[in-house]
């Protein structure tokens, strides 16, 4: 498919992150403005709120842009996905009747004057182990070479079930967490800042339709419930994990702070770059198989920005491709024992890493636990991530003379508190 | 603190589980109507949804109790909790007005004619470990007598996220899971039914006021944000459990359902039975240090009804003062990395059980994994749950010729569906 041409002529930029053929969710404000729906087009918004109030743009018979989230349209079904991306490709197209640019044009706001909001109001979230090359490297570090790789991995998903409640939009700064750390040997442990900041590249899947109480679901019907995808940055505080995970894996490590990138590319947006997860080792059970491939070729990058640099270093990039395993099979292994889903959860991919040294998609992978630390060309190095460090993900598919961006993902990293129950400051 | 009288005579009954002293929170509806806010007192129902439409009982400004669940009243904060509370005992008391008796009366609604529903909406939940004594039947069970208590167990409580989305309300019906089984030896892993479903059980600490993003909160904190209690079975497949819990923690195991007791004992109704937590070994890190003693003398107990027999057969019996950490030191713990809490979130104890057999709060304890069937009073054993199997948990603080009673936690077990992924039935 080549670029979808619009009369935004900003969308038809060669390497413009929101041509026609991504329209990518999301929630913004301008100004002191309320909190609104918009779909990116080129270096715009186009305000659906705004049209859905002006009559325009109807897609039931109940408002569902009235509420900041896109929850309420994500609860229509892909029926409605569908119809409602065509209608706007057809109304931005640049072959749109002259009355639709009108009502179009005055809903458009500049991307530069928008603050953006989390896109949905999510209510589960869980993230997932999915990429087998960050497996076999985070286990050979924390569980030595030869217990890298639980014996279950091949054989199903394996996931935690992370914080809702701390997952934050692109653009939130991140206070370095304290916890509990136990240095090797016999002193006991001690409560201080976390040592071992690091960020996890992962990809956010977006579950827009719910599953029933007691029902599991098939890859196939896992697949239609997805609505989308985000950038997703699980901050990790390897130190409080290494003393914590055992025997209930994860819970203060991973618990400060997962941002997201804010705009939601839809799945339909994604169809063109499906591509399939990793070689096997062994089958999967009939009820894990993908019968078809639902993977995306998504190129990721992850950048550094320390503190007085003049412009974002380039640490590590790979592709979602690396996965071994896809976000339907993931979301059908979380309804197998009857849990329900809902319209909101999120599902982390886990972090993604390729093969190659520079494609691991953690600081602690890429400095090899603290002992190779990464070079920022030529002002200085990291082991793990450093006070006012700004951490940078980007993601793309590439299609035929187009790109469907997902934007940025971006937390800065600030200082820990001196005294984090210190109450006389202002919260 | 003695009885105190109500002029509703039933709440006066020396072994009745809702007397003045205790007036718990709960979400009910009549027949096919709405559903309401209501406070047990006696074997009746105030429906307070009836009574702040008729512009009485008002607690603030807005309505709280429009939406049917404690939520927006929760979020109005302690001070407020304990004047509704002494106004519901002032009201209801033996030496009330006969205008206040004649509203309120009117507002009664008999619990035979009831249907409760969840009293809150819960938004996190994080299931804790918190028993020493279970942590080290079930670490013995799992890993050996040598490695039965992780090396953190000591200094900070363990904990999982679980999944709120599959918490239900007392009564209802649990199906037997399908899950991943692993057997022993070298055969690969099988998708089938949980053969071994077990129970647990908890005291669930529902969380009214929220913490800050980025801000831990003390232990005294902790405590005046704790709204109250409920009996919490937290439903668990052993077999699921034991092949996918490394390295991240339990996740379908565990997702199945979490059933709750409708009625919220409040904090305020558990001041009288404050107790200790358990004897410790070492003494913890300042920030996780209780000022005061935190726990509630609370006794519980744990019921079968196999199908087919006359009347519920006693299996454990045990008290929440068996526990190694307080709900307000789980709190405050869940808050150290940042992580905020939400109202609404609830945190389970996990599973309570004391040093005797007969008092382990789970069947895999009381069986020790299967060797030791229990035995049902002459109907049998259990070495895990059967299907068709109810499960019924109870619990009460006894006060000075009253009961601060918890009501009853219920859930049926159903048989498996033979195919999960079949459509032809009804959902």
């Amino acid at each position: 498919m080549p670029l979808l041409k619009s009369w935004v002529e900003s969308a038809n930029a060669p390497d413009g992150q929101f041509p026609l053929n991504n329209l990518p969710y999301g929630v913004f404000s301008t100004e002191n403005g309320p909190r609104r729906c918009g779909v990116a087009v080129g270096d715009s918004i186009l305000d659906v709120t705004a049209l859905e109030e002006r009559g325009y743009l109807n897609v039931c018979e109940t408002r569902v842009f009235a509420a900041p989230s896109w929850n309420a349209f994500m609860s229509l079904g892909p029926e409605t996905w569908r119809r409602f991306r065509s209608h706007l490709q057809a109304v931005l197209g640049a072959r749109a009747a002259q009355a639709d640019r009108d009502v179009c044009f005055n809903a458009l706001v500049p991307q530069a004057d928008a603050t953006m909001h989390l896109p949905v109001e999510i209510r589960g979230y869980a993230d997932f182990y999915g990429c087998k090359n960050h497996a076999i490297n985070v286990g050979t570090m924390f569980r030595g070479p030869e217990n890298a790789l639980p014996s279950n991995y091949l054989h199903l998903p394996i996931a935690y079930n992370g914080r809702a409640s701390s997952i934050v939009v692109s653009g939130t700064d991140i206070r370095r967490p304290w916890g509990q750390l136990k240095d090797p040997g016999g002193a006991p442990p001690r409560f201080a800042p976390s040592e071992r900041f690091d960020f996890e590249l992962e990809l956010g899947a977006i579950v827009g339709q719910p599953s029933k109480f007691g029902k599991p679901v098939t890859v196939a019907e896992a697949e239609t419930m997805i609505f989308g995808y985000v950038l997703l940055n699980d901050w990790s505080a390897r130190d409080i994990q290494t003393w914590e995970y055992q025997p209930l894996g994860p819970f203060q490590s991973k618990a400060t702070a997962n941002t997201i990138s804010p705009w939601i590319v839809t799945s339909l947006a994604l169809q063109p770059f499906r591509t399939s997860t990793q070689p096997r080792e062994v089958q999967l059970l009939p009820h894990l198989q993908e019968p078809l491939p639902m993977l995306f070729d998504i190129d990721l990058e992850v950048l550094m920005l320390p503190s007085g640099a003049g412009e974002p270093l380039p640490v590590a990039r790979t592709n979602y491709k690396e996965m071994y395993y896809s976000a339907p099979q993931n979301l059908a292994h979380h309804t197998t024992s009857g849990c329900p889903v809902e319209v909101g959860d999120m599902l982390g991919s886990g972090t993604i890493s390729g093969t190659e040294p520079g494609s691991r998609g953690s600081l602690v992978e890429l400095s090899w636990g603290g002992k190779e630390p990464v070079g920022l060309n030529g002002v200085g190095t990291r082991s793990f991530i450093e006070d006012n460090d700004t951490i940078i993900m980007r993601g793309a598919s590439r299609g035929d003379g187009y790109l469907v961006g997902f934007g940025e993902c971006v937390g800065k990293v600030l200082p820990a508190y001196a005294d984090p129950y210190a109450r006389d400051e202002v919260l």
